[in-house]
């Protein structure tokens, strides 16, 4: 054709003109009693917003024979003189056995009603439409054709949105249809073809075919292997089996797939896509047109790479052997990655001066910015996770001897797969990577765009420092092409999502990632409280510290609470002297104060700045219950001489991290000793403040025994159990025995 | 008044009329571009299923301002030859400037449309309507309302649904409101006293107040301390702080509710919601009417206990104090109840017996029967948890020497507040209280009705048990009328939710927490891999007592594979002999058979009854495979003589359990030495297989200093970091001293 198709969806955005197709379960609720009006509404409101956008609009719409259907079932029951069944309650209407309708003088009766409601709705959005009824045989007659075609040119250039049906009733009767158990309308087949010729007749950019199917899988869905096609490629067709049943009204997906090959060839884009998900009906259109993965996009180029779905497979399956390897050999790979950061560094140096030279500002540059020290540092961080990978995987946490011949063992395994996202700077790659395969689990890396060559250059030195024992593919880069959100969805394929960067990026993410458990922390509310009995100079090197060492950080203090007693004293204005940030009040600090700071709005802001709150508390225990209240259980600190009032508080203050006498900065991994440091987790659940290496594993249970079955230990059974625990020294047998 | 409204939600279903009104928020978009179609559509889509389930439903609509604006707008724009500014692309509609448009003659301008909308989308129904105009001089002039009444009650009798505004165009001018900043039109008050005028004057049983915010809220709604009121009582009016703002076309929340306790008092329940979250819009009218805590419900009866919400706070609050007693106060506390379970078990068996009476079927009775046998072994389970009571809360597992005089310990500490929902079983009350109590966790119990009585004895001895030490409202018995699903919406409230009972409990809990996390698991599709090398003997013991011994158990085997090689040997006829079950065969196994058993639906069945597949594959990795593929990562068991192989399998399966020459049945936490059993989870985070105390516990981060800052560790600084791991074996100084 003149015309090519889009190649990505992220192409879609610039679609001009796009023909909406509405299949008749689309239009159409689930229980034929009706129209689905909300969605017809979310629907139409799309189509205008897009058409105010400066696009062109077309919709191809079925649904006129349920309309009829409606309609005429509604004459036929007054007709029965009918009030009284209206009157005597439930569901009448559907119960009264009715005669068969015939379909094509439904879709007639049908017509003007559905035309009018469309025509309702448009107006809402000061948008006129236009009625347009065609067959399949005026695309076949030339003179009828171009008919057609000037008639949508004209429409469309007056800013007219055509919707377009199939004039069914001057087409030949249906054949009777093997479909029809138990229904009893005739069904006609789907306006696809009809939309496929369409858009290709008027040069469409984008065809969007909704119904009720997700869109397009590669088995019948709901069998056991039926895998979601997210990218379909004309020449993967054969790869595809088709379901034999297909719905009433429905034409079926095999008609589906070849009306959008059609429009494909002739230069549209195509999208199948479920317009009848109540989750997503309201934004269907407009995501497909902002180049979200919604449906099955139809795509004549097939990219050289794997798709993310194939590349979270590659790095399952890869990660299992990497789980397998001998701890020695994990650590191998591990240093290999480290000697290769200072070996290739020119490699490294140059690919990272390509997205220096693209940077926009000087703290992205700040961010992006490698150099031989710091991959120097980089090698030798990777040294030491190295060390703590001999440990990890297989390690025994429990051992017991359940009976005789009967041991239970409880070994720490890895995760499964990660998902690990992170900002501009690329020296997280390497770290990440490296703590993957530490604990033995695969991982999928997804970096900012703009260290895109860094990381790649990155990822090549880590596949190939995995290459040595065959794990090559247990570690994948994931274009910057995919969406985060995206990416969240995959919660059959990935196990845990691990956000490193700003404490948006871990809103985001939390917010996007449903089903899939996030490690981290979005929040960090930190608390420092001044005691009554606090040394002065602890208080002001403490306070100095957890609020200006680097306030940007999640550990750094927000809120300073005082004890009553030193509000008039000299200390207190020393710690005024020496907070060199803005300050704001908390109610009651602000009661007692001549001076006048201004009032905080919320006293659970997290300031993030050289800013913070002050409050004034009457006891260690009030400070308690405002850290309780307001805090968001990350890292709280007491200030004191009295050791039982510290150690009260050490012992009710319910954070992830609580302190005496010392900096809230020192909540942090390596600070802790942990050694590498998967991040801080505020979660309650599975990992808690900062998360090593072991945050990255799991358990399981190993049982070995001879034959033994629980009805051996029933009250008639010859066996009891032991349940004696053993010495957890030694390693797993299967471990041992694997080299 | 002669009618009493609803005292509960649950009663709402009897609601026979019901008036909904929808102020402008719901009817207009936020942008003031035109009518919010889609969620118009969905209140128009439920409001007339309700009218055909025979009840008799009113509307109040506001919007007619929006909509006539949106109308003269239009116009306006037309008259300025805006053509070309319609082609002009982007948002050039909403940018001009517009003269401020008076709201009466917009309503007036309005009304036609709005109404005709409201027609075509009732007619897609077979529901008329009708319209009519009030003001509200209408109500006070008692010929004018006797007959708005009489025509009202006409139209309700006719079927019809009436469609009520106010007549604005003969009302006086409004006057100059402070809310207008920036917005082009003048605002009227919204139809709040309108429609709760209506609702009495029509003795309808409920009013739906439907705006854009979720409710009221005790302040206004984003201070740091607001919280959501879920039932209104009149009397707690004093208790509210209103906001100051309220958004143009809103009446505002002090107006909304005057409004509604006029309605109260005339005998109509009300709830006030939201009309506008996109999340329930489609179903939010019929919520309400189903009982769902939906809004802030108004309610003349207050009743005697806390609500959910206040006894959630009770248990978090007692819960702290019973995290900071010292473990042998923990351990007296369950020994405590352990004795009521035996001293008080005419009491308990007398409740019991009231619950039995009513039982339904035997299977109920079986589930709910207690007898002094069984008290008296939970008596016994109950000690064994008061001692593993003494080592779980406040463990140190790890211990590191930071610095000079900076030490960390991680310390183990309660999860938080428990959610703990069972079903008929009511003997699961004094066993999850013993593990809450154990592991210091505040604990809400939410049993079945049916066990309501023993539930409330039990609870009683409970409480008895725990106020021992102060803590009595640690462990609250949620009213068996809350709705599981509304309890799982307590997301800022509960920090874990348990669910013991069957796996579609676990399955509806896990689909209904959101943002909360699910000890459990809903699926087990265990696997029994019988290999080449395996032994007659135990092939067939382990298989029975797999399948067999309980085959209703998550536990239980699901799909056997077996080894090609022993298809044609004697084993594999006994196999078939002893399996007196139903088999279902794999694709490949249905191949190599000449008798032919049914061919399996899906690899990934739970039959949970004496059915089971069979498959065949060639090897262990191809059994390992298959597991991977088609399990559930519960437990798998190979059954070899070969070590190599059995060693391979266990390594290489990523199960949460995996046995060699054991029965599947042995994933248990008793019959792994854990003690009492939490449950078992298939999650990978957190906790996996079978999860005894442990699971119920998370850990903190202790760090005690002397002054110390990062700062004394930068590279100037004086301090190094040793980072020394110490022994754990003490207990937490801060436990030792607490007595």
């Amino acid at each position: 054709p003149d015309r090519l198709s889009f190649a990505h969806r992220s192409e879609l955005r610039q679609a001009k003109r796009i023909v909406v197709k509405l299949g008749s379960a689309v239009v159409t609720r689930g229980d034929e009693c009706g129209l689905a009006l909300g969605r017809l509404a979310s629907i139409v409101e799309q189509v205008a917003m897009l058409q105010n956008q400066g696009r062109e609009m077309m919709i191809v719409t079925s649904g006129a024979v349920a309309f009829g259907k409606q309609r005429l079932r509604h004459e036929i029951l007054l007709s029965q003189s009918v009030r009284q069944a209206l009157h005597s309650g439930h569901n009448q209407l559907k119960d009264m056995s009715l005669p068969v309708l015939e379909a094509r003088a439904c879709a007639a009766a049908g017509q003007s009603g559905l035309m009018a409601l469309y025509e309702a709705m448009f107006t809402q959005y000061s948008t006129c439409t236009a009625q347009v009824l065609v067959t399949n045989l005026d695309f076949h007659d030339d003179e009828k054709r171009q008919n057609l075609n000037s008639t949508l040119q004209e429409l469309l250039r007056m800013n007219i949105v055509p919707i377009i049906n199939t004039n069914d009733a001057v087409v030949p009767p249906p054949e009777p249809n093997s479909d029809l158990q138990g229904v009893n309308v005739i069904s006609i087949k789907d306006n696809d073809s009809l939309a496929a010729r369409l858009a290709v007749e008027m040069k469409a950019d984008l065809l969007i075919a909704l119904s009720d199917v997700e869109g397009l899988y590669d088995s019948p869905p709901g069998t056991d292997d039926a895998k979601f096609i997210d990218i379909f490629y004309p020449g993967d067709q054969q790869s595809i089996t088709y379901g034999t049943k297909s719905r009433v009204g429905i034409g079926g997906m095999e008609a589906k797939v070849k009306a959008a090959l059609w429009a494909l060839q002739g230069g549209t884009s195509v999208v199948i896509a479920n317009g009848t998900n109540p989750k997503v009906t309201g934004h269907v259109i407009t995501d497909i047109v902002e180049g979200k993965k919604v449906g099955t996009f139809f795509s004549e180029i097939k990219p050289a790479g794997p798709t993310v779905e194939q590349q979270t497979e590659m790095s399952r399956n890869s990660g299992r052997t990497l789980a397998s390897l001998h701890p020695d050999q994990r650590s191998e790979i591990i240093c290999h990655l480290a000697e290769l950061l200072t070996e290739r560094q020119e490699e490294i140096l140059a690919a990272n001066k390509m997205d220096m030279d693209l940077a926009v500002n000087a703290a992205m540059l700040n961010r992006l910015s490698l150099s031989p020290a710091k991959l120097n540092s980089l090698a030798i961080g990777l040294r030491q996770i190295s060390v703590a990978a001999q440990d990890s995987v297989g390690r025994v946490l429990r051992r017991t001897r359940v009976a005789h011949n009967l041991e239970l063992e409880q070994v720490t395994v890895p995760i499964g797969v990660l998902l690990v996202i992170f900002e501009a700077r690329p020296d997280c790659l390497p770290q990440v990577s490296a703590l993957a395969i530490a604990s033995g689990n695969a991982l999928l890396l997804k970096g900012g765009k703009e260290a895109a060559n860094t990381n790649h250059v990155l990822h090549k030195l880590t596949q190939e420092a995995l290459s040595m024992h065959g794990v090559k593919e247990a570690v994948q880069l994931v274009s910057t092409r995919e969406e985060v959100e995206d990416l969240c969805r995959l919660d059959k394929m990935i196990d845990l999502i691990v956000p490193r960067g700003s404490s948006q990026l871990v809103r985001d993410i939390q917010r996007a990632a449903k089903g899939i458990p996030v490690l981290g922390h979005s929040e960090g509310i930190c608390h420092v409280y001044v005691d009554a009995n606090a040394s002065i100079d602890k208080v002001l090197k403490i306070v100095r510290d957890s609020k200006c060492d680097y306030p940007a950080a999640c550990n750094a203090m927000e809120t300073l609470l005082i004890h009553r007693d030193i509000l008039r004293t000299p200390l207190f204005d020393q710690i005024i002297d020496m907070l060199r940030t803005e300050i704001h009040a908390g109610p009651r600090f602000a009661s007692y104060l001549t001076f006048s700071p201004s009032e905080a709005k919320s006293l659970r802001t997290e300031y993030g700045d050289l800013e913070c709150c002050m409050e004034v508390v009457d006891s260690m225990q009030e400070a308690v219950d405002h850290i309780h209240k307001y805090g968001s259980s990350h890292t709280d600190v007491i200030i004191t001489e009295n050791e039982d009032t510290a150690e009260q508080f050490l012992q009710q203050l319910d954070s992830a991290c609580v302190f005496w006498n010392a900096s809230s900065r020192f909540a942090d991994g390596y600070r802790f000793g942990l050694g590498a440091e998967v991040g801080i987790s505020t979660a309650r659940i599975h990992a808690r403040g900062p998360v090593g290496l072991e945050g990255l594993l799991t358990t399981k249970w190993v049982l070995r025994g001879d034959g033994h079955t629980v009805a051996d230990f029933s009250e008639h059974g010859t066996m009891k159990y032991l349940h004696e625990n053993q010495p957890v020294g030694q390693p797993l047998a299967g471990q041992r025995d694997s080299n």
